[in-house]
């Protein structure tokens, strides 16, 4: 059965999650509680899925209070009609729970599963339990396959009729904001590199975040055409797109713990690049003692998967692994990022050596793969576009297209608004630089949602530092953030001295 | 840092956690995000952690809102003034991410996780988590020692001065009333046998929910000492009691999964009956196919587990595991449940025999055990205080206690408002009794929320029936859920007819 009720517009926003008010004596006599999960349908827009809340004064009966997420995406006025009914528990969570339990699933178990995450019918908590299933059991091959396919046939898809490349970074190395050079590079040579990036998942910021403070990233997947028909390639924020959009679901529930399965991380970057249509994958693997991979060992493990999905998706996936000690580059944090990119295609003087090097290494091995040129000449090419200026030229041409500044200088890129300096406790070498704790301090000081949060490095793994030299300056544009970054810095030390 | 905001009660109610509004504006200013944490201080009273949502119309600058929840735990009047601080991530997440990758935590770490999540520090996603936890690696056996005690030791406890026996079942069977006859009987005989239990977490009804038909069952430990003082015993609900309460929060998670590890069913168990200062224990444990627990050899594994515990807490533990083929009595749900315990205790014709001897024999177990009586006569004594009316009188006089009303016949127990009959589409044998289903049919109609609801059966396992035959009988309060049940009844078969 279902019930109409007039719509009503609440000023309240929440974090995760759709919710919508009833009438507490109402609710009552509906059978509906707290927490349970109701439908609501528009005529003939999209169903939404929401959690119920309950308030005797600011919904009367007859009324839904819609909180702003529901009203703002569904552009529901006040008045409108919406037709509510109970749902009642989804029938995948017996898919979750055969998984929560170690089993295998097949595709027509993981399309239900995928496709109610997708459509919002899992509630917050059933999202976090199948994010915590990674954890249980490693996914067969054939699984990761079946989830990355279901996740791409769930959302939008790009469909460029032309051959594709792309390179992704697993991430959790700071800094190593690689992928606006080499898209740069790449899209500079003629071919296609349509970049679509997350957010930040579990380090200070995403490549999303770090465009965001040159240009827009969100953008509807028709002017996403036309800025990839304009430059051969963009880069903007993929999770807007509701292409792969369980996975972005799935991303907002990993945030907490920062933390997420190696299988699952597989499964997200192989289903947004099946829908982006990729057909030439280079991946970078950061391997390092405090990385996202830290053994060389693991690495090799997660190539194969990475190959062995490639394969079932008619796609060619190149791995490659480099050992990390460090940050690429010394800027941590979105706006402290976008300037390390800027130095490198700007030939900023100040630039990263090892950013410029890394990107160009990277860069050179998609041409490889691709067949643009003969093995072993992919990085003389990509620095050179570097150096001659054309890869900046490319860049800001894209920055444009997506209606960001023109010309804009690397030393602009930056607000310093409050800063805060760390000293060395002691005299000593630079025994090593701990990235899970540049990560804690960088959220805690507010990345990535302060663009002008993050941290500067100062000084380089195996480095000779003196007592009292300046380590690193951190920034954030709140003071309160600024105290908790203190206390984050007190319990994380970065810089090991030995 | 700290703000002072001014409170503002809010009619609203939510499902689980807590939540606070704060001015769209003065949060930006102050840098805090719909989705982040602020702990709430008013005057000496205990810390509040709550969700922040925001709003720009319903809260005023200077003011933060509170969810029904917040106000009526805290008793805070409008105007009262918060002392509110932006709360980082707990830092016991770490312990959460070494449990999530499999690796063995000390008694230190559990005992800070297991505090926050007590305090309300954990969101809902972190403790789902930790909810999770359990099926990535099992506990060792000190493991389970640890975060046992540490429930214990972060709530309130009993502290009886008196040696306490108590039983308990693993639940997951239908039905399988037990605990308030078992507990008549043995305070019936002069033994103490506080007994708490909790809400249903995977099934339709538990003893509270089924108790909460015939009196109060919420109680503060004050009240319920006096009640086990005039009776022997209490049929009280734990979860109000702060009683290892980061179990009561981890419960809540699990309820959409319907799944528990078995690791955490176990310390869950322990907790309680730690802080219950519980001496002698008898644990049931129902084995069968779509029982919570399928195998014989999983229900050893169990029985080792709490043996093992036992020793620790220096508590005696019995394990009894019984073979189930179908539930124990013929009525599902909260009044349907209490209806049979006060057929066996009135001895009414229509009472189930099998819940009557399986009640008897647990009872005996646990006389016994505590050495009450000789191996072998436990059983027959039980079951002469059922069958000369002792166990009623007691189960009577505790009722009354709990503010009940007083000689309450077996049969003014159910209301039935809606029913409907589910008939067998075949003529044959029962070969099998889907426990499972039963469980699924049960919840869409409301259970346990709905006192009145749940399933009658009318048939038994093996039994030979006819095409058209009766086989039970569904009962809701509500109409809407009558039809989610009917659809739950087509899509999980309860008799299997061979």
């Amino acid at each position: 059965m279902s019930y109409f009720l007039k719509s009503k517009r609440l000023d309240i926003a929440a974090g995760i999650g759709n919710n919508v008010v009833l009438n507490t004596k109402e609710a009552e006599h509906l059978g509906i509680h707290p927490g349970d999960k109701v439908s609501l349908k528009y005529g003939k827009s999209k169903i939404v899925y929401a959690n119920v809340d309950t308030s005797s004064r600011i919904v009367k009966s007859g009324e839904i209070g819609l909180f702003e997420k529901v009203w703002k995406r569904r552009e529901v006025k006040n008045g409108d009609v919406a037709t509510v009914s109970l749902e009642g528990r989804p029938l995948s969570v017996e898919t979750l729970k055969k998984k929560m339990l170690g089993q295998a699933c097949n595709y027509k178990e993981f399309y239900a599963l995928i496709k109610d995450i997708s459509d919002g019918k899992f509630s917050q908590i059933e999202t976090t339990y199948y994010a915590a299933s990674g954890f249980v059991a490693p996914y067969t091959d054939d699984e990761l396959y079946y989830v990355a396919k279901a996740m791409a046939e769930t959302g939008e898809k790009f469909n460029l009729r032309k051959k594709v490349v792309d390179k992704h970074s697993v991430g959790g190395l700071a800094g190593n904001r690689s992928t606006p050079i080499i898209t740069s590079i790449i899209a500079s040579l003629g071919l296609i590199m349509p970049k679509t990036s997350s957010r930040a998942i579990t380090s200070p910021a995403g490549t999303a975040d770090a465009m965001e403070v040159l240009c827009k990233v969100s953008f509807n997947l028709e002017d996403i055409k036309k800025i990839i028909k304009k430059t051969n390639a963009c880069l903007v924020w993929g999770g807007g797109l509701r292409m792969a959009p369980a996975d972005d679901k799935i991303i907002k529930v990993s945030k907490p713990l920062s933390l997420e399965s190696y299988d699952k991380m597989i499964v997200s970057i192989m289903a947004k690049k099946v829908a982006t249509g990729v057909d030439y994958l280079v991946i970078d693997i950061p391997v390092g003692k405090s990385c996202k991979v830290p053994t060389m060992k693991l690495a090799n493990d997660i190539e194969q998967k990475f190959v062995s999905l490639g394969k079932k998706f008619k796609m060619k996936v190149k791995v490659v692994k480099t050992p990390a000690k460090e940050p690429i580059g010394r800027g941590i944090g979105p706006a402290l990022e976008s300037r390390e990119v800027l130095r490198v295609l700007q030939q900023h003087k100040f630039r990263s050596l090892d950013l410029e090097n890394k990107a160009c290494m990277l860069a050179g091995t998609i041409l490889e793969l691709k067949g643009y040129c003969k093995k072993g000449n992919g990085m003389k090419i990509a620095k050179e576009q570097v150096k001659n200026g054309e890869a900046w030229k490319k860049l800001n041409q894209i920055i444009v297209a997506q209606k960001g500044q023109k010309d804009i200088n690397s030393e602009e890129v930056m607000k310093e608004v409050f800063k805060y300096e760390i000293h060395a406790k002691k005299s000593g070498k630079i025994t090593f630089v701990d990235n899970k704790n540049i990560n804690e301090v960088c959220m805690n000081l507010g990345a990535p949602t302060d663009k002008y949060s993050g941290i500067h490095t100062h000084v380089r793994y195996g480095q000779r530092i003196k007592k009292d030299d300046k380590l690193y300056t951190m920034y954030t544009s709140n003071e309160e953030r600024l105290k908790l970054g203190k206390m984050a810095a007190e319990n994380n030390v970065i810089f090991v001295i030995g």
